[in-house]
């Protein structure tokens, strides 16, 4: 029988940067990981950081190689009309983003978390959470045979299909949407076609034109929801790419060989509470946004800094009403953020039944939202990243 | 065989307002109105005036009653989770709304009318309109006998479902969406229950409480589309108003006898282009926008303004480049108007499926717009209304 204080299921960004916060308080933790840290290490994920979370991974020692080599935005531009706009984010909300790959921060994180000295498994998968109501007891298999880590605290880091929010017994209630389209992404070894951004409202459908580092190009094609990767070879890739980017000039695609290809869902799903007893539950397994607003990441990173306060008072002297208020203060974010998500997916993608009344709405907001202060000043300050809740630090 | 310079469809405020201008420019007119007088003086329709509109009916002579008359607001309240948050339009927009019964505009226009001696006609249905491509020719009755009217143009101001818009002969393109609710609309002569208005979105449906003066409110409620206004007996509306305006504290619901109780569907509906030949549309009769907004009669009033100039323009020196420029021009602040409209119905009502993600959705929208400077600009902006064409006086 092992035992911990925390036992944090899942080493993505929200449970590797949990432990960490913990580790700077003092509170002893276990990580389990089902997968390989190669595998993680190299999971294209995300790659859009708010200035909120550069911030807070700054001030906890988290983003020495962040700073030396992500890429500072001031702005994003919205194609549409064969036009593109350019929305000055930094103007207009006095903060700035960051674009550094998920991966290369978890390698980050990882290593910091290696650098404690404490314990992070790898294909370490949990098989079950029991006990969430009051005395926890995490069951995961690893060097071949099977543990059972005994804990104060479960947090459930492990995603939309982990093992966390099962064990909560259907005490939780799930809300949930789904689109009709789905995303094509590749990385291509491509210097990007343009410095920031671009989201394009295509009448062929959404693009999106991104990027990792100033050699490595993330691009994005809407695509059927059953559409599958094989049925898009790379030179219908950069054709139909070099469509929906164009414009009526001054603008080239950069090709390069594409590494990695796959097709994406879009959902929307939040749970409520995010907490079940001693369970807690954050970042993907707590909440799903379709990628659009690139929010995902960054709401995992608020959900553990305020989980990691509120267990730092409670191992500090028992004091719960951190871990009380824990899911009210992440959810009037959360459902902040999935309006926005939701709203910006709606706003760019073509509906499939190709509804003229529903473009003609789209295309009205998206003149209306490049042409007025008020409204690219909400867009500026819900895309860089709306503050964080109160307290947290 | 009469004559005319423009022929008018219509003696709702968009084709008594066009006449007015167009006698300013010194152009003939022929209003013909197939209901009688009292009918239009007594009909209840919108009763919010942006400050555009009223400072174009101010600039041309026919505000002077209104502004004796008028209520001005410098807010509306949005009301949801039981708590009442006003959203202080004059502040974060510079302009202000006036309250004024259309039909008490309509009484306006017609006196102004009939004092420049100009043909109106009442109880003058129009039956046909031909020629449009080059030498219309509207036929109508009046007196107990058809009339011919020739004219150089055609203005259709007959509203959805009048005769204006067959004439193009299936040449214009209709853009249309319908919302899975309805507005049951009660006049009661009863002091309002407070001095603005009140956009309220509750568990129950949506719900609003305005006013046409300070012993008259207008109250909405959200129905299904199928109900009647007989099931609903004046007690009932009250007890479901009183639940709807409802809040945690300090406020009551004054009653009174109901005068006036109708069932009205909401309905977004665009024509493209607003002109075929020589037969241009306006208001109503090219755009229909859901009654949440309070846009639809100041949409008819931006209308026909640019008509009138560009008629103007072309009766005084064939300059055709107005007419050619008028639908282009309405129908961009058209569909920013339908956007606006279709949102703020979209985010205050029921959804009869009362899907749950929909409803945090709504609430979170709620609770953005009424903490953020931006969003809350952004509203205000298009509340109080956008500004007008360029060149539009």
């Amino acid at each position: 029988m092992e035992r911990t204080q925390v036992a944090i299921i899942g080493a993505g960004p929200a449970g590797l940067l949990l432990a960490h916060l913990l580790h700077l308080r003092g509170i002893d933790s276990v990580v389990l990981e089902r997968q390989s840290r190669a595998h993680i290490e190299r999971r294209i994920r995300a790659g859009v950081l708010e200035q909120g979370s550069v911030d807070l991974l700054t001030s906890v020692g988290l983003a020495d190689r962040l700073h030396r080599e992500r890429l500072v935005h001031h702005g994003v531009e919205l194609l549409f009309d064969g036009v593109g706009h350019r929305v000055p984010l930094s103007e207009l909300s006095g903060r700035e983003l960051t674009i550094y790959g998920q991966h290369e921060l978890v390698k980050d994180l990882v290593a910091a978390r290696l650098a404690t000295g404490r314990p992070l498994w790898f294909d370490a998968p949990a098989v079950s959470v029991e006990g969430v109501e009051d005395a926890p007891v995490v069951r995961y298999v690893h060097d071949g045979r099977e543990h059972e880590l005994r804990c104060d605290v479960v947090a459930g880091c492990d995603g939309f299909h982990g093992v966390s929010r099962p064990a909560a017994g259907g005490a939780l209630r799930e809300y949930e949407h789904g689109y009709p389209y789905a995303w094509l992404g590749v990385l291509a070894e491509a210097p990007p076609s343009a410095e920031e951004l671009i989201y394009a409202s295509h009448d062929r459908g959404f693009a999106l034109h991104s990027m990792r580092s100033p050699t490595v190009t993330r691009l994005y094609l809407q695509v059927a929801p059953d559409e599958s990767a094989e049925s898009w070879p790379d030179s219908r890739v950069w054709k139909e790419l070099a469509v929906r980017l164009g414009r009526d000039q001054g603008f080239e695609l950069t090709e390069g060989p594409i590494v990695d290809k796959s097709v994406t869902a879009l959902r929307s799903f939040v749970v409520e509470p995010m907490r079940h007893g001693r369970l807690f539950l954050a970042g993907d397994a707590a909440h799903i946004v379709p990628a659009t607003g690139a929010k995902g990441l960054n709401l995992a990173v608020v959900d553990v800094a305020v989980l990691a306060s509120a267990l730092g008072r409670f191992f500090a002297d028992g004091d719960e009403s951190g871990m009380d208020a824990y899911s009210a203060t992440c959810l009037a974010r959360i459902w902040r953020v999935q309006h926005f998500s939701w709203w910006m997916t709606s706003v760019l993608h073509l509906a499939p039944d190709g509804d003229p009344f529903t473009r003609r709405l789209q295309l009205s907001q998206l003149r209306y939202l490049t042409s007025s202060t008020a409204a690219a000043t909400s867009f500026a300050e819900n895309y860089v990243g709306l503050p964080f809740p109160e307290g947290v630090t």
